[in-house]
């Protein structure tokens, strides 16, 4: 069976289930699973279904239904496919390694098309899994300049997400603009708790009893844009900065890996800094 | 506003939801939330909708409507409401205690009608609340006499949902049979680990490392019956299995108090001896 | 057979364990329990043992014999005891209702010997259980003048720890330095996130995934004192500030009494602004 | 510096700690960290010490001391050291894939010698990470002679412990006994919960709403040996025992990295079918 994918916002307005329902019906198609929600502060509406068919669907015609049915609503369709990811790192090895093996056993579901480092620590591992890698320095160079060849290399490849597994360096408001929603970052702490450098040494000071992290958007505001999925664990006094950061990179991977999920399996609607997840 | 609640489940046909929603269409009514799902192994469709309104709603007319159109469907639909609750108790404090603090505070979304003990233990507690309390002792009577002797009591009551809250006896099927998805149970462990008598002495000599506790509806089979939520916490070499029944009444009061919440919001299918919870 | 609790921290040197199990050696007692951990960046030396004796101990000479040998030591010695605690509130009833009916079954290890409140509401909820209530409003009043009365209330009674079960004012440095270590406060929050004012309509607005709570000793950074415990739950987009706030209350109550289950057993060192927890 | 890992365990008797810690002074050694239990129930006596010093330690010498002080007692003592781990395994690629990871990023505290298969599917992937892997396929071929083609192999090396990466085969007693203590094996459930096969089509079919992982020594009696560790992670009615699958795989990673975590770092006992763990 083939498996489509509708994902629809919209200002909320009375009926706009029935007048969905009623053009998947007219186009003699069965809901295997819906979801539904409408933020009543902000007035607007949230619908999710995964249809299952034998048939193509014409999408451009059941677009077409749909638009003119609801005009105000931004309206996503289309037959379920595996995401193309490109993915920014420095050095650690522990969220790129595990997105690695996710994507070799077929657990990941996307392809990686390319790693792009701002080292060349991580080439070794990157070539064992025949996925390009491409060293672009940042040293001796402007953050403009560096930004651009990043850039640059990246307008090479078509992708639906860039992926900072650990890429320690801020973007610029530039390099974030070009793709809105696209960009999706691993915060290595608990958010809005210990922004900035080092939260790992911040929470040892403080004396924290759990620590955690974050996927998120990555929009103008350092750590400021939409959660994706958080996740933490305990620790305890006789922990080190270091040990909680070793503790810290286990949630860091397994928060990268489901927020990612989340993602491609189109179930996150971003809104008003904030998402939605069906 | 009037919030109102629709339950619909149903053998799955294309057009379920387009159906419902023209109804509600048709009515005026606007559609707050909801929820759907279809268990395509067993062809089954669950649908819940919160509907708030100004005005009043002609209930018989619009259930009228709704079963007209989908008419193999089980359908409830109705003012939201508190319900009304009879708990059964023995002699532990902690989930009958937590019961009636949030009772007493308003965070319990029901009426706490009358508690039913088969010792005298908790009167002073349920009575500090001004909650009928019944003692109905289990000595020197035959369980089939001592159940006669609680359902003549529980008859007098109208009630949604009796509430085991650390009933230490177990129903006969007869018992169970009076009151279909209305009973519901606190287990003190996670299902289906350590079924039985005593969980935490079989968790400490086993030597888990994770304890927890189950919200379940009763049916005949004792700790066999559709699983509302559940809950763990960790445990370690230290704990004897008093301390692990200390730990686990903490489990236990937080998951009843949990899955009530979720019962008496109308939240729950029961289906095929699991439940679907919107 | 009686329990005995020693507690002792000192600046790290070579055999301090050796010593202390020298000492409880020559007075013939055997350790039941002990934990011991060295904070080598503050080169500092916590040590904590439960000894279980049939006979009763010489606390004065055991604890002479010890100091002789620990010259610059911090030592606690005694036989394990109930608390005594006061609890201040406002007008939320999560909190204090949990620790009264935790009071009452004896699961709380602590007396209470009085509330005192700024609001009258809680009163009826209070004299249920016997305990003293006092109602100090702080309307029409100075915040010194308000202070002045609560402490003149508090000092007619003995008692080891003053709990902040929802006591929503801010106490001023002179109110904490009257008893340093001894006043605990339930955060609605996971600190250092959302430290202020109503942090679920904060973390609302921010669209985090978790929210939790935190208890923590008082000193005269608000929200800054050393945490005891935290934990946290899930949350999603569907979820209103409110339903943040009613979910979260269930964390409050959780980490206040587990965290004043440390504290009562005497498992808690505090250094540095930290907590030692064994 | 260097460290020292000391451990002890032994029948209870008075004044154990004291003739440690007397031997560890008298070497002129001081205590980093420490860690002592007794298990009241059975009177066994459990310690664990860090010992870090500038000097070279003379072994046997301190051993002995410590022997003639403490006769009846279990004494492991020596300098701490990476461990070498062979695994087995059969077909998945989620375990072995993350400690491959974790092992060329250095996360993992020890050196893989081997992987040995029962199918050939691991290879390129073990390959990759210059990690030797033997096939000894299972087919047309009995258990017996198997499992003695697959002691073969393991006795050509040497290794401090054998990790049951998703090796889906029984070991037979013959085989455990060989091994004592030094099999790991990942159980994709929360023990004792859904014992035997495909845990994950029993807990759909159970319905209930959290699943886990448990990783164990493996002796005998399958599935219950003594546990290490165990996590959970919570589900609900829209996953299919296959999704409930994919999921379980997170916990099953992260259950088998920690308990190996812990293993490595020499911080486990395992005594009357449980283990002690500082």
């Amino acid at each position: 069976m083939k498996e489509y994918i509708l994902k629809v916002d919209s200002v909320d307005e009375k009926g706009l289930i029935y007048r969905i329902t009623d053009i998947i019906l007219k186009h003699n198609l069965n809901i295997h699973s819906s979801s539904e929600f409408v933020d009543h502060e902000n007035g607007r509406f949230f619908f999710r279904a995964v249809i299952k068919t034998d048939n193509d669907i014409n999408e451009s015609s059941f677009l077409g239904s749909l638009s003119g049915f609801i005009p105000n609503a931004n309206i996503k369709f289309g037959m379920k496919r595996k995401k193309d990811i490109i993915i920014l790192a420095t050095k650690e090895t522990h969220c790129l390694g595990d997105l690695l093996i996710r994507h070799y056993s077929g657990e990941l579901d996307a392809n990686i098309k390319a790693v792009i480092a701002n080292y060349d620590d991580l080439r070794n591992l990157v070539e064992k899994f025949e996925v390009p890698f491409f060293h672009i320095s940042s040293n001796d160079i402007s953050r403009e300049d560096h930004e651009k060849q990043v850039l640059a290399k990246m307008s090479e490849y078509e992708f639906d997400y860039a992926i900072l597994a650990k890429y320690m360096r801020i973007l610029s408001p530039n390099f974030v603009a070009k793709y809105p929603e696209k960009i999706i970052n691993i915060h290595h702490s608990f958010l809005p708790a210990f922004i900035g450098a080092n939260p790992y040494k911040q929470a040892f000071k403080r004396g924290v009893k759990i620590i955690g992290a974050t996927a998120h958007f990555v929009n103008n505001d350092l750590d400021e844009g939409p959660i994706i999925t958080q996740d933490v664990i305990s620790i305890n006094h006789e922990m080190s900065w270091q040990d909680m950061r070793k503790a810290g990179r286990n949630v860091e991977r397994n928060v990268l890996a489901s927020g990612l999920d989340l993602v491609l399996d189109d179930r996150v609607f971003v809104y008003d800094n904030k998402t939605v997840i069906f």
